[in-house]
C-alpha cells in the first residue's frame, strides 16, 4: 500500500518516480495563463489570514460548501473569516475523490509544511499556523519565488493601463509578469449600454474616436500594440462556442453603427459581429506572432439568484453542450486561407468533445512551428486527475504529446501553483506506466527530456517571451 | 488470479474487501426507485417457474436473445416457458462482458444458491431447482426480506388508487412500500384522444371537473395530496430532455382548452404545455419537501415492428443525443428564482453528457440540504461496471460523492436486488484502490462510514420517509 | 518491467498471453474493408523503396509531420524519397503515445524483421534494409500471403469495371480479392456538374439511359448485379450522419430531373435525395443478403489550402459532432418495416457517440442472423489502443461481443496488416484481465474459441463469401 500524499504521490511505478524526481520536479514554472491580480504582485501583498488568501473568491470551494449544506452566510456572507474557515474545514472531509481534497492537502503541505488533514478537529491549529506563515514568510512575491515561477501571464482587458506590470518590469524582478490581451468585452455587442460604456473607455485609453467599425479596429490595434510594448505574447477569449458566420466589412460597419447609436440588434447581427471580431483580433495576433487562446464551452451564470446576489464567477457555471466542429473548422480555415492563422491554443471544457477539438485543431498545423495548433490543458471542471489524463490521452492519440506546451494554473489564488506539481505527477505516471507495460522503450534520458519539454521548455520555445 | 464470482468479486484490493465486508455488505436496502408491481407484493405472489419470474417482461434479456439470433417465438411468442428458458440458457454464454452475464450469475447464486454457470448443459437442472425454490421458499415477500429491503418505492400514475400500498401499510409489515408520483401521462398532451381519455380518468378519481388548466392543476394537486397521504415522498419523470419554453398562464390555459376540446396543437403548444407542467408539478413537490426525479435521455420505441407487435418496453429503446444544458439550466433557475426548487435527482442516460449534467445540477445547491441536487445513479444501459464507475467518477470530480443517495434497482423483477450488491462492490473497489494507491488516507473507519452513508444512510436522511 | 514490443506486447496477464498465442495469433485474416488498389495486387507490384510503400498517400503520417514543424515540401512536395524518409524518421520519436509510434515499430518488425527504433540515427540503415527487402522479397502478393490474408475486400465505385478483381479470381490465387460497392458519388447530387458527369459514366457502363430516377435505379441495380457476379458481398457508405427525410417517389423523381437538367437544388432536395438513395441501395443489399456498411461522422477537407493543393485525403479531416440518433432510428426503422433491412455494420468516428450508436443499432436485431446489426470496429482516429478498448467496452456493455465480426485495416497500404495483430492483442488483453480479476470464468477453451470467432470465424459466417 502506498502512503497517502507522500513524495511518490500519484506515481504508481518506479519509472514514474524516476521521471518525476529526476526530470520534472526541478523544472521552473511558466504559468502562461492565470487570473492573478497584478496589483497584489506589484504591491507584494501580505494576506492577513488563510481565509483571505484561500477562500475569498474561490468559487470551486463555494460550490462544494453549498453542496455540503452550508449556509451562504458562511460562504460569501457576513460570517467572520474564522467562521468561514471552520465551515470549509467541516466540508473538506466530504470532498474526498474531488480535486479539492487533493488540492487542499497539497496546498497545506506546500508552502505551509502542514501534513495534518484539514478537519473540524484540526481547523483551529491550521488556521493559526497558516495565517501566521502568510503574515511572516509569504507575501505574494515570496510565494511566487518559492514555487520557482519564472514567468507568469495575467489576464487583462484591452483598456487596462498595465501600470502594475510596467512597475514590476522596471524593477527587473526575477519573476517576469506579462499581460494577456483578453478582449471579451470588446466583442460583447449584445450588452447594449454596457458595450457602449466599454467603447467609451476604449476611446479614452486608445485616444481614437470609436465611432465606426474601422475606428474601433484602429483603437483595438493601438491597445494591442501597447500590450505588446509591455511584453504581451498571448491573447485569450472566453467563448461558448466558435463564431464563424459569413460577413462583409460593410455589414459589420452597419451593425457597429447600429449598436454604437443605441439601436437594437438582431441575433444574426450579434453573431456576425462576434465572427468579424474573432477574425480581426486573430490577424493582429498573427502579425505579432502572438499565440491566441480560446477557452470554449462554459455556460455561465446559470443561477439568477447567485448572479444578482454575488455577480459573476460565483460558482454557478457549467459545462455546455454546444455544437462546435463546423464553426471551428470555418474560423480556422478563414484565417489559414489568408495566411493569418496565429499560433493557437484551444481549451475545451466538455470532455465529450475532446476528439472533435483535438482532431479539428490539428488540421491547421502547417509545418511552420512545431506544435503550432495546441490542444490545451484540461480546464476548470476538468482540472483533476481523470480530466488531465483524458486530455493527455486524446492529445497523444490524435497528435503529438511531445510538442505540448503543458500546464497553467488558470487561478485567482497565489496558493494554486501545486497544480503544476499535480499535472507533472500525472504526466510522469502515465508515461511511466507505458514504459513498465512495455508500451514505450525504457529510455529515460529520452523520455525525461520530453517530460521536461512538456513541463517547461516547449512553452518557452513556443511563446518566445 | 482471483476466482470468478467468489466472495471478493469485483474487489481488487485488500482495502476494498474490508470496506465491502465490514461496512457495505450488511447494510439494508432502501430501493427508492423501481417498477415492482404493488399487487404482487400485496398478494405475496408465488411464481410458477423461473421463466415467469425472470424472463417475462425483461427486455434486457430479449435484446440479447435477438442479437444472438433467437427467433421471436422463443422470446415473447408462444413457445413454452421451458423452451424460452432453454433459449436463454443458450444465449447466456454469448453475453460474456455484458452486465447480463454477471447479473445472471449473481441472481442464480443469491437467492438460489446455484454456483453453476447457466449453459445449455445445465439448463434443465437449473430450471428445476430455481422453479422449485420459487414455489417452495420464495413468494415475493420472502424475496424482499431475504434481500434485507427496508423500504421500496414503486412507480405509479397519479390516477392509481394505491389500494395495494394501503393494504400493505395497514398490515404493518416490516418492509415499507411507498408509491412514487409519476405524471408522465398527464403531460402527454401530444397524444390527443389518449390524453383526453387520461384526463377523464383523472377527473373521476380526483372528483374535479377537468375542463380548464386551473382545474387540471387542482385535480393533480388532489392526487398529489392523496399520494402524500399514502407516504409518497418522490415524484418521477421520464423525459427525452428538459422542457423550458417561456410561457404565460394564459397561453397554457388556451393550449389546454384546445387539447381538451379535441383541437389540434402546434409543436410549440406541446413544448409550452410540458414546460408549464414541469414547473407546476415541481412546485407541488417543493411544498411537501418531496424529491423530484428525472430520467433523461432515452429515445423509445424505435422499432415500429416491435411496438406494433409487443407494445412499449419491448427492447427497442436507446440512448438519445438531445441538447440539454440550456433548458436544464433554465428549468432549475425558474424554480430557484421562485424558491420552489425541490430536492432533485437527475439520471442521465448518455454518458457523453455526464459532465454537462453533473456540473449543471450542482449550480442549484443552495446550502439548505446536504446533497440537495443529486446526480443520480447510472441508469439502464449504463447500469454495468463501466457505467457505474463513470457516474461515480464524474460525481466525485465535480461534486460530493460523500453526499450521494446511491443505488436503486429500477427493475420490474423481484430478482434484481443483487444490483445493490454489484454497486456496493464497485463503490468499495473504487475507494479501496484510491487508498492503496495513496490517493486517499488509509482511514477505514472514516471511509467505511461514508460507504455506509452512500449505501443506505444518505437516502434515509434525504427522503425522510 | 515488461520489455518494449516483445512477443507479449500489450498482453499484461498470463491469461492474455495464452489467449493470444494459443488462439488468436494463428488465425488467418479476413480483411473485409480496406482501400488497397486492386491493380497493384493484380500486377503484383514491387515497391522501389520504403517511402513509396509507406509514406506516399499516408495522411496519418503527413499530419504528424506537419504538427512536428516539417515543411510541406518534405511531406507531399518535391523532396526526394530519401529526404522524405529522413523527415519522417526525425518525426517518429516525437510520436510516442500516438498509434503511429506503435504502428511504425510493428511494421518495421513485421515483415522487415527490424527491431531498431526509427530515429534520425537509424534512418539511413533502415531505409536501405527495408527498400532492399521490398524489392527482393515483398512484391505485394508476397506481403499478403506473408500476413496470412485469406480474403480481402477493396472499396470500389459502382462504375468500376473490376477487371483486376476478375483477373485475380481467374488465376484462382490463394488470396480471394473481392470488391465492395461504394456508391458515394451516386448520392452526391449536391455536386452539380460533377454529379452529372458521374451519371454519364454510370450510363455508359450500365448501358441504361440515366435520364430519370427510375432509370438511375435501374442502372445502379445493373452495377449491383455486376458487382455480385464478381463476388461482392458488401456495400459501404461514407456519411457525415444518417439521412432520413420523408420523401415520395414522385418528389425524388422531380429532384433527380432538376439535377440531371442542371437546375439548382434546395438543401431539402439534397437531403431527400440522399435519404431515398440510402433506402433504395439498402433494398438491393437486402435482396442479395449483402452486408451494408456505414462510416459515420467525419468532417472532411477542412483546410481549403490543403484541398486546393493536394485534393482530398490529404490529412485535413476530423471528427464531427452531428446529431444522429433520430435519423439513424428512422432509417433503420423504415427498412425494418418493409422487411428490407440488410445485415448492417455501422462505424462511428466520434467516441462520445459510442453509446448512442451501439444502443440504437441493437434495436433492429430481429433474431434472423446472430449479430445481424454490428457496431463496427474503432475507425480512423479511433484506431488506437484507447479507441479500440472503448469500442470493445461499449459493444460488450450494450450488446454481444461474442458475435462481433472484428477488425479490418481500412488502409491504403500493404504494410498495415499488423493492425489485426494490434487489435487481437488488445482483445486478448481485455478478456485476460477480466479472467485474472475474477470477472470471467477461467475457461480458456471457451474464451479462446470466442476470441477466434471475433478474429476470423464470425466474419466468415456473417459475410458468407
Amino acid at each position: 500500500m502506498k502512503r497517502f500524499l507522500d513524495e511518490n504521490f500519484l506515481l504508481n511505478t518506479r519509472t514514474a518516480e524516476l521521471l518525476y524526481h529526476d526530470y520534472a520536479e526541478g523544472m521552473p514554472i511558466l504559468d502562461y495563463h492565470n487570473h492573478l491580480p497584478p496589483d497584489e504582485i506589484a504591491q507584494d501583498k501580505t494576506f492577513e489570514n488563510i481565509t483571505q488568501a484561500w477562500l475569498k473568491g474561490d468559487h470551486y470551494k463555494w460550490r462544494a460548501m453549498r453542496a455540503n449544506g452550508i449556509e451562504e452566510r458562511y460562504i460569501t456572507g457576513d460570517a467572520t473569516d474564522y467562521e468561514k474557515f471552520e465551515k470549509w474545514a467541516q466540508t473538506v472531509p466530504h470532498t474526498f475523490r474531488n480535486p479539492l481534497y487533493h488540492w487542499t492537502c497539497l496546498e497545506l503541505k506546500n508552502p505551509f509544511g502542514i501534513k495534518d488533514l484539514l478537519t473540524p478537529v484540526t481547523a483551529q491549529a491550521i488556521y493559526g499556523q497558516t495565517s501566521e506563515k502568510l503574515r511572516a514568510d509569504f507575501p505574494v512575491r515570496k510565494l511566487l519565488t518559492h514555487f520557482k515561477v519564472k514567468i507568469l501571464c495575467t489576464t487583462d482587458d484591452p483598456v487596462e493601463g498595465l501600470g502594475f506590470h510596467r512597475q514590476i518590469q522596471k524593477e527587473n524582478w526575477a519573476v517576469k509578469v506579462f499581460p494577456t490581451f483578453r478582449p471579451d468585452k470588446a466583442m460583447a455587442i449584445e450588452n447594449g449600454p454596457t458595450f457602449n460604456g466599454y467603447l467609451d473607455s476604449l476611446q479614452r485609453v486608445a485616444d481614437v474616436e470609436v465611432n465606426s467599425w474601422q475606428n474601433f479596429l484602429a483603437a483595438i490595434r493601438r491597445r494591442h500594440d501597447f500590450f505588446a510594448s509591455v511584453g504581451c505574447k498571448l491573447s485569450d477569449h472566453g467563448l461558448e462556442t466558435f463564431y464563424a458566420e459569413d460577413f462583409t466589412d460593410q455589414e459589420i460597419a452597419t451593425i457597429f453603427s447600429k449598436a454604437r447609436s443605441g439601436r437594437s440588434l438582431e441575433q444574426r447581427d450579434i453573431l456576425q459581429f462576434k465572427s468579424a471580431c474573432l477574425v480581426e483580433f486573430a490577424k493582429l495576433d498573427a502579425e505579432k506572432n502572438w499565440a491566441q487562446q480560446f477557452h470554449i464551452g462554459a455556460i455561465r451564470n446559470n443561477s439568477t439568484r447567485l448572479l444578482q446576489r454575488l455577480g459573476g464567477d460565483s460558482g454557478a457555471d457549467s459545462t455546455g453542450d454546444f455544437q462546435v466542429a463546423r464553426s471551428m473548422a470555418k474560423f480556422f480555415d478563414t484565417l489559414d486561407k489568408q495566411n493569418s492563422l496565429p499560433k493557437t491554443i484551444v481549451y475545451n471544457l466538455n470532455p465529450a468533445y475532446n476528439d472533435v477539438f483535438a482532431t479539428m485543431i490539428a488540421n491547421f498545423n502547417d509545418g511552420s512551428v512545431a506544435g503550432k495548433m495546441q490542444y490545451g490543458s484540461a480546464w476548470w471542471f476538468l482540472d483533476q486527475k481523470d480530466g488531465i489524463e483524458s486530455q493527455l490521452k486524446t492529445l497523444s492519440n490524435t497528435g503529438l504529446l511531445s510538442r505540448f506546451v503543458g500546464m497553467l494554473t488558470d487561478s485567482r489564488s497565489f496558493l494554486s501553483f501545486s497544480r503544476h506539481e499535480y499535472f507533472r505527477r500525472i504526466l510522469c505516471n502515465l508515461i511511466g506506466l507505458d514504459v513498465e507495460n512495455g508500451e514505450l522503450p525504457n529510455d529515460l534520458a529520452w523520455l525525461g527530456q520530453s517530460v521536461q519539454d512538456i513541463c517547461y521548455r516547449n512553452a518557452e520555445r513556443y511563446f518566445q517571451f
